[in-house]
């Protein structure tokens, strides 16, 4: 045990150890029956007499905080708990570096909206804000017992570093996944990563420096926002239609302010649910091309279809290494699990690798191990056509509902594929302005305005996830959100 | 199947399917026995003809590549296999921002030196370069387990992404074990991180832009190098002696450059294995609050003495949040873990959170819900006892092998924990050049140079880690550094 002493004190130095360990006891950090170190243990380790540690123990005692056994050592008493002062944030005393972060908010994010839900007391509240599919379709059962023969054959290396830049077994596995899905590449060009938000974090970092310029689809991921915000870019938006990214308004953006990276999701788009055309994007690459900007490709769900043709990733149209790809397991598989993966060819790999390896050496090589076992080709397209069938019967549940129940004001366009539909409400409603309400109906969104480079734009739009939630709730979801709508518009 | 079509082209597109088919069965990509999708399914996909996919599939029939079976589909042949010149990069065809990639070297570190020592030939190879302690003694049949009761209890909500901050009962059991090692603090103050390498990454990009200052003992970690490198900050060195960072040079040093952070690592330091004199530690502090720095404090395996006095960790001494704690359990426990924490007070705990979010959302939950059932304070004393007799006996192993088998005029201090023994080598002898020749005798170690911040410097030290290997290896290995240190001398 290291307590800190000062030998220069009047306090005594019994009284030094005694005081620390009273407070360690009344916080609760030190638990009944913690065993203290031995007296002679102690002594030693602070560098003080035996003696000095035996007043000290003796105070306590005496004091009801612990008690001794014979032959076998001193033990913490239960305490009725205390919350101490100890670390309370006393703001004079803060070190004036702190108070630079003192106005700095911890971000707004979907969790929080769940939270407000919960706590708005309906007996049975549904969410529509998350933006990951139905985690109860994931086989956990199954995935535990891969977990199990994972560790039988692995041992000690299933927890150990492994190769930097992913499990190779698990490299070659997403190859073949992909080559399924119509997009060629090697192992070599994959980098196994914490998510997909990593993926995107290390590609912004390692091509762009503060102040530099991304071009994104506006609205976009709103975490993506966030991210490119904290990291000091500078944020340019594309306009978008029902087709995508605007790409015809894109050479004159490229022009005038020479971006560093245009990040885009070009299948079902987070938030509005749209497919970039096909003509758009072979322009998308040419341009990139032309004007000399990599593209950062979000595929966050491409395989998740539920009619219509499938458009080539840009991934799959790019001849030299102008696209960089990033995929994950988290939004279909089980988002806790944590891996993604960025394709990129070219040395940017290197670059990759190396900012990968500073910012948190390597990803968790057990899961990465599991996930190798459990997403075959085979299932992973089992997995994909079972997923299609449920989604798609849930939006057409929740298109229907949104029919039936809300007002003819509203808006949205039918979403081929993915997560999202994107809802304009009446004019002059503000989603923001409306969740509370819509809360306290048992029924939750994510507002637009998370989702636009400007948040005061946007706000009469939300984002509904029609995957996470079985058929039943998505009908009695949308009466909830339509019963909200009037009442809120009854209150103007 | 998302396939990219050109329909503008002049090849049909018949061939344009099954040239891309082509390619993904002869790269490997499509293994055997896959099934290719359903030709009606296909043309759907694509928005083509039937008749077009027929056409398609029948050409790699007619070519060996793929086999139908009445009335079960059509699969892939198994093929010899064709590497490919897909994805050669071809630098004619590079975009030109790639270019400003191509001599960024991956950066050397200690994985490729155990490659090296690998390929060096020799049959039974011993390693003294790792950083990590010795993970054969790691249970891993007992967390096994452990990793099954967890997912048995906690099923879906397991694998799910949980709190932004941490799995909560995670955070108690910490805190619970740092009061049991004389840190207190409140769950409230800790941030899980992927790593402390993940911990050491978020407080360095929350606390400083390209081109601030931080300095650093000189030598240090050297993945903190590369990573204070990457981020664009100047570093600048502390000298250091046999009781860690000479902080009576630090004033000077606080006045000329302005830093924005000190990062250090006060307890059996990563490479020189001293520790920071109890003077010292709270000259520290005061410098430290006087010039308004923040303190960035690398625990890695602070716990870890086998004999002398233990100093209170400078978080202990820390009065109002100047100084920023970062442990782990990947050092001491299984680096595949991945599991690191934070241990900050005041609003920069907030900003912390915020940019974990940007950077990977949140950190395995499956891993931390095993983690905290395995780890009790109990069970963290008896482990670190366990480890402290059996790496002190190692130590003393490799210490009396050194006096034994290298020539006197290399030179060591003993240090009191930890994994390390710093060693200098005779005179004109560079670590670095001489590595090659360990190698083939079959011994590695860590070059002294990659742990200072200008390479040029410290050539003639080496870092030994004497944790890692068991005791008849340690003889073993440090005798064939002897022979190697001889043979070199010769050659000179």
């Amino acid at each position: 045990m290291r307590i800190p002493l000062d030998r220069e004190s009047a306090i005594p130095l019994y009284q030094q150890i005694g005081g620390h360990l009273r407070n360690a006891i009344l916080s609760g950090n030190l638990t009944a029956d913690t065993r203290l170190p031995a007296c002679r243990q102690l002594a030693n380790d602070l560098g003080v007499n035996r003696t000095t540690v035996e007043n000290a123990y003796s105070v306590l005692e005496a004091d009801g905080l612990v008690f001794s056994r014979m032959g076998s050592g001193t033990y913490v008493l239960p305490q009725t708990f205390i919350p101490t002062a100890l670390k309370q944030n006393n703001n004079a005393a803060l070190p004036l570096w702190q108070k630079s972060f003192q106005h700095e908010e911890v971000n707004l994010n979907l969790d929080m909206i769940d939270e407000m839900l919960q706590t708005a007391g309906h007996p049975q509240p549904i969410s529509f804000a998350s933006g990951i599919s139905d985690t109860r379709q994931f086989p956990w059962e199954e995935f535990r017992k891969i977990l199990q023969s994972v560790m039988r054959r692995d041992q000690i290396a299933a927890l150990e570093y492994g190769e930097r830049s992913g499990y190779a077994p698990l490299r070659e596995g997403i190859v073949h996944i992909l080559a399924s899905q119509g997009l060629q590449t090697s192992s070599e060009s994959i980098l196994i990563t914490a998510g997909s938000q990593q993926a995107i974090f290390l590609v912004s970092q390692v091509l762009l420096k503060p102040n530099d310029i991304i071009l994104v689809e506006n609205p976009t991921y709103s975490v993506a926002i966030d991210l490119f915000r904290s990291l000091g870019f500078q944020i340019i938006g594309i306009p978008m239609d029902n087709q995508g990214m605007q790409v015809e308004k894109l050479e004159k953006l490229l022009q005038q302010h020479h971006p560093k990276l245009i990040y885009t999701i070009p299948n079902f788009h987070n938030p509005t649910g749209t497919c970039l055309s096909g003509a758009r994007r072979r322009q998308l690459i040419v341009l990139a091309e032309r004007y000399n900007v990599p593209i950062l490709e979000d595929d966050f769900v491409g395989d998740l279809r539920y009619e219509g043709h499938a458009q080539p990733s840009l991934k799959a149209l790019d001849p030299n290494g102008q696209v960089i790809y990033v995929g994950t397991f988290s939004k279909m598989l089980m988002p806790g699990l944590r891996v993604g993966f960025i394709v990129a060819d070219g040395p940017v790999y290197g670059s990759l690798l190396n900012f990968k390896r500073v910012s948190d050496l390597a990803t968790s090589t057990l899961i990465q191990r599991a996930l190798d076992a459990y997403v075959t080709v085979g299932r992973y397209q089992t997995y994909l056509h079972r997923s299609s069938q449920t989604f798609r019967k849930r939006r057409d549940v929740m298109v229907s509902a949104l029919n039936k129940y809300l007002p003819s004001k509203v808006s949205f366009d039918i979403p081929s594929g993915g997560l999202f539909i994107w809802l304009r409400l009446p004019e002059s409603m503000f989603a923001d302005e409306f969740l509370p309400l819509a809360c306290k109906e048992g029924v939750s969104f994510a507002p637009g305005k998370f989702f636009f480079i400007d948040k005061a734009s946007g706000r009469e739009w939300l984002r509904l996830n029609f995957a996470s939630q079985p058929v039943e709730d998505i009908e009695e979801g949308i009466k909830r959100l339509g019963k909200a709508i009037r009442k809120m518009r009854d209150r103007k």
